[in-house]
């Protein structure tokens, strides 16, 4: 494989290294306008709209919009037919995703002030929240695991999932892990039309109050449109993984790390930073050596010649400098002493610390969630969590005593932005 | 004044309702292109293009890109030269603000698990923020405080303010505002080409990392183009109020009430929810007497006559129902026992309780922020925050003993995935 070879000691590597992350979406006007359409139609026609793209996108000739909802003994079904391995396997790590996004439940808090007022914030879960699966190839288990757990733990008191069913296919590890996520309803819809049908609700699809979960780029367009009737999660780019490494690791280890990442698709980024030279030779050694034996050979080999990189750095404080400006999705910290480096390290989704932490480890079922801010948002945006199935009121009770000295300050702010009603209001309360 | 009265004993009374809450951004083509024209053109020309639009927009004949920048000194004289009235109700509201907010602050955390496993996550402030503030006559001060303290108490390193000084005229206010919240730099420029300056950067104007506060059409729309390139903070609508009234308030407090939210602009929303029909009456008749002396009463009248309401309803139950599917920005609980009415509340940006909470103590000095979430999203958003200016990176260090377990488990549903990547980077840690 010729993977790109970078050193921080080029004259130009800042600007190469700016070309290498470069990915901007290309704007696509013939699909934009298709899933405004079909917004449009669903919006207006709902059931009938969704179940005539339904037959004619996947090809599923369903009855009526009854058919469209799988019952929950389906999905049952699905979880006891697994093979024993692989259902302990599922049981596994949504205890283990379950008992970290505990820990991240937020709760009200109040406190009185000096004259009186009470004031905080009381913290409520989401009422509905609608879950898309993808069908066909790129259906992941895990993927329900990390989307609807967050919710329930966050206290959604009802998840809505939509996944397709193209000809009729059924992925059963996907319907097994929405029964064991406590999905409560699952219907086999997909694209814009069902992004559309959680938006605005039909006569059998309640409306949502959020909408998440990965899909094609009809999917992520039609999130993008109906944002603010309910809200969305991020819209993800090219998955990507930085490992900075001291030179210390079987590099086989990391040749296969930078393939989890690129296995995913021909656009995700697999970049390697270490001080060593001679390590990174023996990387690109073990990842030619390693490639053969890859089932999605084409895809990996696609993604590491187009979008990789070994770079060739001073130190590890460099790695880390390097590491804030991409502020990676993934990043693998396979040094001797990682728990020193996270002082410096400023942007990353998730950071996997030590040489025995694969990627693959927490996306799966180390506890932490695996949906990750992509293509350098790491900068503003956190991982899925249950923040995002949580929100905020805030709470004042002023008291009489408050009123007066909050009255003074209200109407001398409100006369000063020429506001004389909100000036006027806390005035009654002042003088009352 | 001709104010819309509904009964929810209306037989059509859920039509009704959705009609007055329906609010629907008309998209403007030309404006879009605008300023699509204007993002491009400073991306690609950087300071040459925002000197030139705004000696275009706002008629300042600035001589250099270094003359777009208001040297500190200026900020703290705007703040000494105050009326010592002003200066000190400023002061007082901001360290109000600052201490709410510091009750807000998330920190990292981490725990074992059995097998010697490190879970956690490490919380960072964003690096730079940008902070929009609206030039003329919206030009809050009180609005630099509520988008400037969370970011500051969040810890961003520093904070970047924009605001255009159309024909240079300066608002003294919001530059004392600037300076006593710390804000780092001030640029006078506005619209989509400061909005641009910020999220692309320019040899002048440095890039931030998210952009927050609030503006006109033409700036909302450049920060929608923008999201992802930078973070942006929500793109509000329409302010709202809804009152809940037992009866026994002042009429003239819940006339004036109403009156301060609809002095904001034509399109502002206020609603009154009452079970007491004598007293809705008695509010009409203030909001009448009350009108007169109003110096915004045109606004006031219009905003009210088609976009307000007095609703009579059967209890207090009920206006929480109500209350609960509108989902208002600011709900004031005007009654004797607001305690326990929060419960029933799931749905709200602010809630004011008790008789002496008018809703403008709480825009000014209360403490909480101001900016909320519009048109019905805080089913699903919250109030600006500390959160909104914090980032998560989730943390993982997985033991050599938790490799063994981990391993299998992310092998088992990696294979079942068909990404064998992934199975083979866990096995090589389970196998070591």
């Amino acid at each position: 494989m010729n993977i790109t070879r970078l050193s921080t000691r080029d004259t130009d590597f800042d600007a190469k290294l700016s070309k290498l992350l470069a990915f901007e979406e290309t704007a696509d006007e013939k699909l934009e306008a298709t899933v405004a359409a079909i917004l449009s139609d669903v919006k207006k026609r709902g059931d009938a709209a969704v179940l005539d793209y339904t037959r004619k996108f996947d090809r599923l000739p369903l009855a009526d919009a009854a058919a469209m909802e799988l019952p929950k003994s389906e999905l049952q079904a699905a979880f006891e037919g697994l093979p024993a391995a692989q259902r302990t396997a599922l049981e596994r790590a949504a205890q283990r995703v379950t008992s970290y996004h505990q820990k991240q439940v937020q709760s009200s808090w109040t406190y009185l002030d000096d004259d009186g007022t009470m004031l905080g914030q009381q913290v409520t879960p989401l009422d509905r929240v609608g879950l898309y699966v993808p069908g066909g190839k790129a259906a992941y288990p895990s993927s329900v695991l990390m989307n609807a757990l967050p919710a329930k733990v966050a206290g959604v008191a009802e998840l809505i999932m939509v996944v397709p069913t193209p000809d009729g296919v059924k992925n059963q590890l996907v319907l097994a892990a929405a029964h064991l996520s406590g999905v409560d309803r699952v219907f086999t819809i997909g694209g814009a039309q069902a992004v559309a049908a959680l938006a605005y609700g039909t006569a059998s699809i309640p409306t949502v109050d959020k909408i998440v979960g990965p899909g094609n780029a009809y999917v992520a367009s039609a999130k993008r449109r109906v944002f603010g009737a309910c809200g969305i999660d991020m819209i993800a780019g090219p998955s990507e993984i930085l490992v900075i490494c001291d030179g210390q690791t079987n590099p086989d280890w990391v040749a296969m790390d930078l393939f989890s990442q690129a296995e995913h698709d021909e656009l995700a980024q697999a970049i390697l930073l270490s001080p060593d030279a001679a390590f990174i030779e023996a990387v690109a050694a073990s990842a030619d050596k390693l490639l053969e034996q890859m089932p999605r050979k084409e895809i990996i080999k696609t993604a590491l010649e187009n979008r990789g990189a070994l770079i060739h750095v001073a130190d590890l404080d460099e790695a880390c400098d390097i590491s804030n400006r991409i502020a990676p999705e993934h990043l693998e910290l396979s040094v001797a002493d990682p728990q020193s480096m996270l002082p410096k390290l400023k942007h990353a989704g998730a950071i996997f610390m030590g040489r025995y932490t694969s990627e693959s480890l927490g996306d799966y079922c180390a506890g932490p969630n695996h949906v990750l801010p992509t293509s350098g948002t790491a900068r503003f945006s956190s991982p899925l969590g249950v923040y995002d199935f949580q929100k905020r009121s805030s709470l004042i009770q002023v008291s009489a005593q408050g009123a007066q000295t909050l009255g003074a300050i209200a109407a001398e702010l409100a006369f000063g932005e020429g506001l004389q009603a909100h000036a006027q209001s806390a005035l009654f309360r002042k003088n009352a």
